[in-house]
């Protein structure tokens, strides 16, 4: 018991520089004010940046550097996580410290249990009560989803019939130094437009995707073919991204009218060069796609394996330097990158994503070689691209918040597949995650992440098709327990059937697990806590207070959760804690008697 | 051997006068037609009908009657009815049966298993090179819906608030002789529409109306309050059912808009009294309810016994009397009846509806009460109800078949809960059954309904809540066997979230069960095959061949179900019946070599 409680005290430790308390957000501009004005970049400050190693360092100026004195900037130094890693490690293999976690669970949910037999009927004549807003009138959060596949099947068909229809001669691609028509392409892909179907179009995740990643990846491929990727769900192409910018829009003018809605979109960042940013920051600028409901995530593959063997990087750290370089500038000197400047406003988090499943044969340490030396083919592994993104968006928030300039999430895949040290990995550096199924496999781990209520975005749906059937999902027991979930569909175009992606979303959860209206109020409310929306927002979503504690940190009025859920959650978590405080401190006691 | 033989025989006799082969169903009007035109009824016959012992007689006249010679209109007597009822009662109770029915079932499941596993990819592959059609344009019926629960909780909701605000002052109801305007109404029961929610409407079933038909029976009343169900969802009440005429308009609309998606919708039809039938009528013709998406279905609550002590009715034969007559009536003499005749052109069928899971103490036997001698306050039994309007039904489609009028099916709500001998009434009367969820049970029954190939519309979701887990829903298990199965919402109003309630039914559906784009598509086949839409619609919808078997009545531009997958259904059920009357033959010359 003693190495399990020394194990909690490291707990209360970590979980204080884990959790970004409060993140600062960019307020949306207001209804008169221009989404795209580029004339309001604070003064440029000349500050002198270097990524070494993947770390960067920041200097007043060039004698500072050459003085090799950076700028104060905290972060914890590869040993540190290293040392912290494999602390959690140790924790989740001890045998007394699962089986306290198992029963700690356990305990959680029958206690949850016992509450829904109790209150059910109180919770629910709450709720009928509140005047004015139920489930369909309470803000919901998209959590996860993946802007290239953020329309459905049936909405992205429709797009491709009708610019075939409309402009058939406008010149699309440019293959081998060839320009071609839109008719042109689909000549050279033996199709006609007026033939196809969402069967055809074969972007839909069947039977056929479940645990091939591969073959999922490939169905991001209308028809099989990559020219109609490029050319309809890409940024970058001959058109400056233009098809894609207008699904985008068409799918956030939906958001606007159901008003109700947001969703943080994922649009990818790869590293392979340093004017990425750039080309983005314009694509937003050029096609205004600025939605009130959407705010925006960045998602880096990782997929350095790939660059490295096409010769693209030479080493794992220049990709680093792609990724993060352009934004230190950005936020030192924005007056010279107006644009990226602009688009960072909107931008509330960062994403790494990728196959889990693969297996990595590197072992992170401190013995690994450093971003720089890191030159071989083979990929590093999940921990080590966590760290490294980590401490670059750590270096950069605190860069930022000196400046007063919004702030960063890191909102990670982890815990969709593969091994369950991803998860530890999450727990050290991550703010919120995607998928987590696989604290079902690990009871200290799941123990954690309801204590240090990190936010976990589920999307049972997308499981469904890849890695696990619907009903053995446990986001049900998980939101039982008190963990802190919400549901997010990941890629409604290879998902979903209904026009209401969202919407079917918590549908298929409320009627398979036949969850109440206060658990899908509670499941919405968590979706704003977790979303990078602005405080003001979530002021006017939540109530002014929803950043205190337990209920009163709810407003019914705006959420239509009870309140008597909102004190079982509270009176439940603060009782586990108190719990282990007092043990550790009998502990202590104990220790200093000996 | 020999006695399942020899039922399976007696199920070669049987199954002939039970599937109603060619149903005859008027074809919509055309576009420049009015489909409110009063005056196009055939002329008068002038016959008599008299309903004696709950049977109807025709007579030529009043001469005719007094002889006592009736039309010759055919229909099986109550000694036949019983008798074979109580055939196929010894059959599923038979053991040898029991274990031929349940392993030629076995063989089936496994059979689609192989099927899948060899051909899925090819069947896939037709669906792809099928050009212009996929599952999102393929017309679906809704073939089981209750007309009063037709509209999502959320659209009536709006529709409740928008009457509010646009005609407060508006006379909508009479209590006590004192006229009330819509305002008072809400204030009687004390509560401000404007601050209703979904929440406090209370229609929506939830954990709370499992196994509980009568909470989820009060459901139908919005805020509890049955003058707001009378309001609103009533043909019948002091605005003419006008409420209700425009939500199902909307609804209509919706259908239209949508295209491929029709509906069945079923009203109420009570017996009290012979008179509702007209005003039924009137509601139709007055509001203009008529749309080409909407095919319509009278269902019969089985609720005798509520009327008898209350003592709106002497006898069960008063209340057939005052569901058919009008009918015999309207079919005789459509000059006098105009109304009646016009709308009985857009009705296909009858539903018997109630609770089915409520016991019955009277078993039916020839020594049975006649329904006038039907006087105690004991409601029937399910199998009485069903002859009497077997037969009534029967001789109604006869008539009017001699008439050239439309005729009606017999489509009953059964093996929702209760008896698994409801499905052997249904088995030998009914068209088509609603839910049918207790085949499950019965491995002789499900048999016979594959060999017999009777439709059946299933509602998962609505099962969910009320009698059956999704998860053991047994849809796809009867789709994987060859049961002609459907998809269909019951009460969208109850069960469902989204806008869309059938494709939520079908998304749900394809989710849990990874249905392929190839079943959903024959179940959105059987649907329109099941449906009462004419022939014309039908020839429309699934090519003109519809009424052959097999790959033949196939026409997969229209339909988008593989060749293959109609080959191997074909094949599958031409195999298990000549196996059958192979063994069959076999039989008899063994009996005769005895």
């Amino acid at each position: 018991v003693s190495y399990s409680l020394s194990g909690f005290c490291f707990f209360f430790v970590t979980c204080k520089y884990n959790v970004n308390i409060f993140p600062d957000f960019h307020s949306p501009p207001e209804e008169n004010e221009d989404p795209y004005n580029l004339h309001d970049a604070p003064k440029n400050l000349d500050y002198v940046v270097k990524i070494k190693g993947g770390i960067p360092f920041v200097y007043d100026n060039k004698e500072m550097m050459e003085l090799n004195e950076p700028r104060s900037l905290p972060y914890p130094d590869l040993e540190t996580y290293i040392l912290d890693l494999s602390h959690v490690l140790a924790l989740i293999a001890d045998g007394p410290t699962k089986t306290y976690c198992h029963r700690r669970l356990n305990f959680l949910e029958s206690k949850f249990s016992l509450h829904e037999m109790l209150n059910e009927m109180s919770e629910f004549k709450e709720l009928k009560s509140n005047p004015h807003r139920d489930f369909y009138n309470v803000r919901k959060v998209d959590t996860h989803i993946h802007a290239a596949a953020c329309m459905n099947q049936k909405h992205l068909l429709r797009f491709i019939k009708h610019t075939y229809q409309t402009e058939p001669n406008r010149i699309v691609a440019e293959k081998k130094g060839k320009k071609m028509t839109l008719k042109q392409v689909f000549e050279s892909l033996h199709m006609d437009p007026y033939d196809l179907t969402v069967d055809s179009l074969d972007v839909h995740a069947g039977r056929q995707t479940f645990h091939r990643f591969d073959k999922f990846n490939s169905k991001y491929n209308p028809v099989g073919a990559s020219e109609l990727r490029d050319l309809y769900l890409k940024t970058e192409n001959y058109i400056g991204g233009e098809y894609f910018a207008r699904m985008v829009k068409e799918v956030a003018r939906e958001l606007e009218e159901s008003k109700y809605q947001y969703t943080e979109p994922r649009l990818s960042i790869y590293g392979r060069s340093p004017d990425e940013w750039l080309s983005l920051a314009n694509w937003f600028i050029k096609h205004k796609v600025y939605s009130p409901n959407m705010r925006w995530i960045i998602q880096v593959p990782r997929i350095y394996d790939i660059f490295r063997s096409k010769n693209i990087l030479p080493s794992f750290g220049k990709m680093l330097e792609n990724i993060f370089m352009p934004l230190f500038e950005a936020t030192i000197n924005p007056k010279d990158h107006k644009e990226l400047h602009l688009f960072l406003k909107y931008v509330t988090g960062f994403d790494s994503v990728d196959d889990e499943s693969k297996h990595s044969g590197h072992m992170f340490s401190d013995k690994s070689l450093n971003p720089d030396l890191w030159t071989s083919e083979k990929n590093p592994p999940y921990s080590y691209y966590l760290y490294y993104m980590y401490v670059n968006i750590m270096l950069l928030n605190n860069l930022r918040k000196e400046r007063g300039m919004c702030t960063f999430l890191f909102r990670p895949h982890c815990g969709e597949a593969g091994s369950i040290t991803h998860l530890v990995s999450a727990f050290l550096t991550a703010d919120n995650i995607s998928h987590g199924l696989l604290l079902k496999k690990s009871p200290v781990l799941q123990y954690l992440y309801y204590l240090a209520q990190i936010p976990i975005a589920m999307s049972p749906l997308s499981n469904n098709s890849l890695f696990l059937e619907y009903s053995k999902n446990p986001l049900r027991e998980f939101l039982h327990k008190g963990l802190h979930v919400s549901l997010s569909t990941d890629d409604p175009m290879q998902f979903h059937y209904t026009k209401e992606a969202l919407m079917e979303e918590y549908a298929i959860a409320a009627q398979v697990w036949k969850l109440s209206t206060c658990d899908l109020c509670e499941i919405a409310r968590n979706s704003v806590l977790q979303s990078g929306l602005s405080d003001k927002e979530k002021q006017k979503f939540l109530g002014v207070n929803y950043c205190k504690e337990g209920p009163e940190g709810n407003d019914i009025h705006k959420t239509n959760v009870a309140q008597i859920r909102m004190a079982f959650r509270y009176e439940t978590l603060c009782n586990e804690l108190s719990f282990l405080s007092d043990a550790m401190r009998t502990d202590e006691i104990s220790t200093l008697s000996e």
